[in-house]
């Protein structure tokens, strides 16, 4: 939860001066999302919208690429935050000193609890994302990629095992493992790289939006998968649900139907998938600083969720076949 | 900002079958207020509510005082949150096992700014409040009044001087010096005694709607309006503001008509004001772990605020007369 940057009434009637919209009417800082100060903006004529002011954890040079990709996949049918542009053309503009853009407000709710049909629906979202995403022009490599996971995990060896005893040892033996098995050759183009629960609205059993694409990139759709299958299958107490695993994979695999290697890698991809948020959520772990607005997420979670993956003989385990 | 209570989808969804509303199509944790978690909640109908869940600084015996005054003053036409009532009568509920109320969503912006004409607005709002108030039966007891402020200190005097050299000595004088000359006998009734910016909405220079009544009670109005004085007539820097104080108090007192002995005891009761923020603020800027979701306000700013008003000779120095 988190709301980083003030906005005062007058900041605020400056920048929305810029756009054709009706005049505001309320103005929220927003609870959730943890990169971006996020604010509700609702207007005279029953509109509302979200203003983001991108913190530092965005990098600007990227920003084009989000925005651009957000608009694209709208275009294409795909109901996600669209780009509001301003009265001269503009949807990347500036506000207090920070990059912002204002973007259409979405209905439904994220679901806290995840029930199977929630899988089936996020499932058969994730392959539509990838298709519309396709015939996307601009590219951006994925920062978070396996090649990026050993100087990351550099800066956390240290006091890896203050976290769990042996997790150093384990993760640098994954590591090896991972990065010589890594496939080649699968189908690839823009991936979300971060569709957890809270990233996906629903109306009832239909998703109804999805939104955060400030980990979009181009990498392998088959881990993007492997990370929604992470995100998604598994119960509090880091069970695998096959269930729900059978219901989100076999969805996907309707609207853009898996290629047998892809199936093959994702006992692999799992592993990675999990590998890489086991990383990040380790240094936030060891690095946040205890006056910190935002908690830092157990790395543990994503570390059950490794072993169970390297402990499988194929993908059978995940209800395929 | 604070969201401390998550609400599951499941959770949200049984406790708003309880009432007559529209089917929920969002449901967004709000950033602002301290004190209580607050959600908005919008249904198909297009209408919005505040969900509001009261957390451990809240007593739950208060409740049905705070709810019955909102109801009370809403009645009077006074724009503030009203408590809707579930299907069942009720108004004060219970979600994730802590007492909760759902409200009508007011529209406005809270100034971050002040302008003149805010303080004009916020002066008669006040006075609104205090006649519309003045027949409510119920009755509260001023948890922070005169009476409680040497107790509070009591917690914070060994490490007061950590903040501001000589801040002990100082508070021990001033407690002395107002608890002597307190008033007796000015009209009383009840008052929001929280009445700062954040809590009050505007559409342009008018007061669209007032919030937050969890600090209500009943106490004299004129240190109510003092408290309001101290919220509003200071600029960043602590300086006061004489032409906001003037527009302020003429416009309460076109209103509800200040009586003389009013008018006479507002640099002591301005003084009083001052010292109660900065008694609770000292307290939480000495208790509050460094790992909370809520930084503490800087209690030097109300000891400037203190220091300004024990220099003046009169409550010409307001701008009244």
């Amino acid at each position: 939860m988190a709301v980083y940057t003030d906005v005062t009434d007058e900041d605020l009637a400056g920048f929305m001066a810029a756009y054709a919209t009706a005049d505001v009417v309320s103005f929220t800082g927003i609870a959730e999302g943890v990169e971006n100060s996020n604010f509700l903006v609702q207007t005279e004529d029953g509109d509302a919208y979200i203003l983001t002011l991108y913190e530092k954890r965005v990098n600007p040079a990227d920003l084009p690429y989000f925005l651009g990709l957000m608009e694209h996949l709208a275009a294409k049918g795909v109901t996600c935050p669209l780009p509001i542009k301003a009265k001269d053309g503009s949807a990347l503009r500036t506000l207090n000193g920070r990059p912002a853009a204002l973007f259409s407000f979405l209905k439904g709710l994220s679901p806290r609890r995840i029930a199977t049909a929630h899988c089936s629906g996020v499932g058969a979202a994730l392959a539509q994302l990838h298709r519309a995403g396709a015939d996307y022009a601009a590219e951006r490599a994925n920062a978070l990629s396996v090649r990026a996971w050993r100087p990351l995990f550099a800066q956390s060896a240290a006091a890896a095992d203050s976290v769990a005893p042996g997790l150093a040892v384990e993760i640098g033996r994954e590591l090896s493992e991972i990065e010589g098995a890594w496939p080649s050759g699968l189908p690839a183009g823009v991936i979300h790289a971060d569709l957890f629960p809270d990233n996906v609205f629903f109306r009832g059993d239909a998703v109804s939006g999805v939104i955060d694409f400030y980990f979009a990139c181009n990498d392998l759709y088959a881990y993007d998968l492997a990370i929604l299958m992470n995100a998604w299958c598994f119960e509090p107490g880091c069970e695998f649900n096959v269930t729900k695993a059978r219901c989100l994979l076999r969805s996907y695999d309707a609207v853009r139907p898996l290629a047998r290697a892809e199936v093959e890698a994702l006992p692999l991809l799992a592993r990675g998938a999990a590998l890489r948020f086991l990383l990040t959520r380790l240094y936030d772990w060891l690095n946040t600083p205890p006056g910190a607005l935002v908690r830092p997420k157990d790395p543990r979670e994503y570390l059950a969720i490794l072993r169970f993956h390297r402990g499988l003989s194929g993908p059978g385990a995940y209800g395929l076949g």
